[in-house]
C-alpha cells in the first residue's frame, strides 16, 4: 500500500528568538513524533560535538561539491563557514511517511519555501506583541525611545513573517512547544490531507 | 483598545458519529477555553432538562417569529420540532473576543458556512478509514458485502466533508477532543490572524 508522504515542518524566526531552545525542548519530549533533520556544516566540531548527532561535519570542498550537485535543500554561509540541510535525508524520511523538522535561519527558510511550497512554515516570534501591548498600555512609565524601538521591532517582525503559515510567540518555551505540536496535529487533520488518504485508499484498491 | 473578534468553531458530522459525546467531553475539561452555544428548540423539556442550560425552550410561534426576523444562525426541523442556533448570543460572544463552539447537524453546518465563511469547520468522522484499511488488508476474512458497504460509507463521508476545513476521526473520544483542541490552538497561530493583531495594535495607536 502506498505510504502517505510526511510533512516538512520548518521552524524559523529572527536571531536570538530561541529557536534552538524550543527545538531542543521539543526533541527532549518522548511523544514528539517527527524527525529532526541534522544540519551539515564546515565549521570544526566543538568539544563534545558528535558527527551525525550535532552536525554532519564536512570539508569546504565536500560541501561545495554538494552545493554544485544540488543536494542541499538550503544553505548559507556564516562567519566563513557553510551551514545547510542535506536534501537526501529529508526526502528519504518524507518518502517513508515520517514528518521532518528543520530549525533554520530565515534566509534558509525562504529557500525551502521556494522549493517545498506545501511545507509547514512556523515563525517563532519574540513576545514583542505582548510586550508592546503592555508598554503602550503602561505609557508614561516608558520613555518614547523604548516604545519607538518596540514598534520598529514589531514592524520588522511583521515583514519577516510574511512567508509563514503560522506564528508562534515564544513567551514561554513549554507553551511555544505546545503550540508547535498543536499546529502539526492540526495540519494532519486538514481536510485536503485526509481527503487524499481516503482517495488513495479507495483508488489504490479499486 | 479594540478586542479581536473570537473564532466560531463548528463541530459537525454524520448522525451517530458521536458529536454529542465529544462535545460533552470537551466541556467537562477545565481548560476548555471556548463558549458552548446553547441551541433553541420547540420540543418539550425532558425530565431534568433546564431552560438556558440544556436548551432554550421556545413555543412554535416564538421560534417562527425568530426565523422571520433572521435571528437564527441556522435551524432545521426534525420530527415535528424546530432546532436552531440563536444568532444574538453567538455575535455577542464573538464580539467580546471569546470563541464560540457549535455542535450541529450537517445541514445546519452548511447554513453556517454560507453565513460565516471564516468560521472553523470541523467534520467528525467515524473511524471508517482505519477500519476500511484493516478490512482491505484482512481480505478473505471479510465478505465482499462488508467490504463494499465500508467503501460506500467512505465515499459518502468523502462527499460530506467537502465544506469543512478539518476532519477529525472519532476513533477514541479523548483523542478526538485533543485533535479539536489542537486545531483551535493552531488556528489562533495562523499568520493572517496574528498579522491582524500586530496591525491592529500598531495602527490603533499610530
Amino acid at each position: 500500500m502506498r505510504k502517505e508522504r510526511g510533512l516538512l515542518i520548518v521552524l524559523s524566526g529572527p536571531s536570538g528568538v530561541g529557536k534552538g531552545t524550543v527545538r531542543k525542548e521539543l526533541f527532549s519530549q518522548p511523544d514528539t513524533n517527527y524527525e529532526y533533520s541534522i544540519s551539515m556544516t564546515t565549521r570544526k566540531p566543538r568539544e563534545g560535538e558528535v558527527d551525525g548527532v550535532d552536525y554532519f561535519f564536512k570539508s569546504h570542498e565536500d560541501f561545495e561539491q554538494l552545493i554544485g550537485e544540488g543536494r542541499l535543500l538550503e544553505y548559507a554561509s556564516y562567519v566563513g563557514n557553510y551551514y545547510g540541510t542535506p536534501l537526501d535525508y529529508v526526502n528519504e524520511t518524507l518518502d517513508a511517511g515520517r514528518d521532518v523538522f528543520l530549525e533554520i535561519e530565515v534566509q534558509g527558510a525562504s529557500q525551502v519555501r521556494a522549493k517545498v511550497p506545501d511545507g509547514l512554515f512556523i515563525f517563532l516570534a519574540p513576545p514583542s506583541l505582548t510586550e508592546l501591548q503592555q508598554r503602550l498600555v503602561g505609557r508614561g512609565t516608558e520613555t518614547e525611545d523604548v516604545i519607538a524601538s518596540r514598534i520598529l521591532a514589531a514592524r520588522q517582525e511583521l515583514e519577516m513573517m510574511n512567508l509563514y503559515d503560522y506564528v508562534v510567540e515564544n513567551d514561554e518555551v513549554q507553551l511555544a512547544c505546545d503550540r508547535v505540536n498543536a499546529i502539526v496535529t492540526a495540519e494532519h487533520c486538514r481536510r485536503e490531507r485526509v481527503e487524499k488518504r481516503y482517495l488513495a485508499m479507495l483508488e489504490g484498491e479499486y
